[in-house]
């Protein structure tokens, strides 16, 4: 089953994919146009990976780590399917990065990897926009790079963990207005999800609705004002997402 | 004004100071040991800094920071007052962290410092745990150091701004098991609430209830099971917690 959450005539709606349409929880059935997606879990504790695949840490010059790079990100900076991100004007490098996002389904505490899976609700997609001009070092990244408001887009669905049989092998893309720009697979995780998810219960709990971004392989490259951003993730969704200046931000 | 959450008699309700009593929103007064107390202020999005007073980077062998080390907290760290916090038994080093909390009062973007106290609601304390173990270097610690269950007390009450006429000025004191061992003052701060709350909202959106902790003065020392720890600000609260070890976390 594919879930997603979305505004639509004044309320908010869990809601169902069928065939191509939404199937709201009151019953009514919507085209994907008309409402305004949201992020399909709301963010509580999101957790993000640096560096987790070698083929992106070699392109931003960086030694594969040897232990999880992980960091918090902010309820500020999610979005959901088919939003404007911001593209600050005072900066030089605003680059997509399309990752799996596991969603965790239960309390977890001291989980082995053989039995991490069952923890796992479901997955979707997120684009974790990072503005380079900030990064400073191999460590974890600074606020600036990563906490923007609307510079984490994620969804469409929540796709049920058992609708995806292997999720250590899932194509993912990236398009800039139409044109392929970074392809990679989840099998290339340099910490895969079972481990992530022993690592991270073995000194805290992990909750229902805690989010883990998994990281992006190579191919990150920068994006414009205007740009269309679509990332996909084999049998889980395609995230389309825009670029947008500082100007529809500073009406406010 | 004084405010508090606690829970008693089967609800969670907002409560003020009434000579060293508690008053409740439904009008009933209470003894402070007949409740169990909660953060002040829900915790949604918390800010943290690394270093922000030179005694306290001297004393790690840390240089002072040129600007803000600032990572973010999740909810699971958090508890109120008389709470437990959880010392693993596989961790040498444990260390308290008295800080000024600053709470947001309403939405801040691209503040200037002259008016950046205009957004703050009221102060709190907290008592920023750090296992030491795994402090790795001078950037944003890992959430093995900082991100633990219960980990951070916070409270007891949220001081409202009006009744706070100079947070930079204000004596910060840890007493373990009754002995005095951390002193300091807020206007020891390498970046003070202004500048912070510039910094902060000059690249994202603050909100009300987010919480800036400050960062601590030199004087961090171990911490033991069966300790009673106090951080103390002048003016804002005297938050008490006891370390407990691993057992009464096991039994769930």
């Amino acid at each position: 089953m594919k879930r997603a959450r979305v505004a639509y005539s004044g309320a908010i709606y869990e809601a169902i994919e069928a065939e191509g349409r939404l199937k709201l929880n009151d019953g009514r059935i919507v085209e994907e146009h008309e409402v305004v997606w949201l992020p399909p879990v709301t963010p509580r504790t999101v957790f993000a990976l640096g560096l987790n695949y070698a083929g992106h840490a070699k392109e931003l010059a960086f030694n594969a780590p040897t232990e999880p790079l992980v960091f918090l990100k902010g309820p500020n900076t999610f979005v959901g399917h088919r939003a404007q991100t911001r593209r600050p004007a005072d900066v030089t490098y605003m680059h997509y990065e399309c990752e799996l996002a596991v969603v965790i389904g239960r309390q977890a505490r001291n989980v082995k990897q053989e039995n991490a899976y069952e923890y796992v609700a479901g997955y979707t997609v997120a684009n974790d926009y990072a503005i380079r001009d900030y990064l400073e070092n191999y460590y974890r990244p600074n606020l600036r790079v990563k906490n923007r408001d609307t510079c984490t887009p994620i969804g469409p669905w929540l796709v049920d963990a058992k609708d995806v049989p292997d999720p250590m092998n899932l194509t993912l893309r990236t398009f800039v207005n139409g044109k392929l720009t970074q392809e990679g697979s989840t099998k290339d995780m340099i910490f895969d999800i079972p481990f992530l998810i022993e690592y991270l219960s073995s000194f805290m709990t992990l909750n229902k609705g805690d989010i883990i971004l998994t990281g992006t392989p190579e191919g990150a490259v920068d994006t414009a004002v205007g740009d269309e951003v679509v990332t996909e993730i084999e049998g889980i969704g395609r995230l389309v997402n825009t670029i947008a200046g500082d100007e529809p931000f500073l009406k406010a």
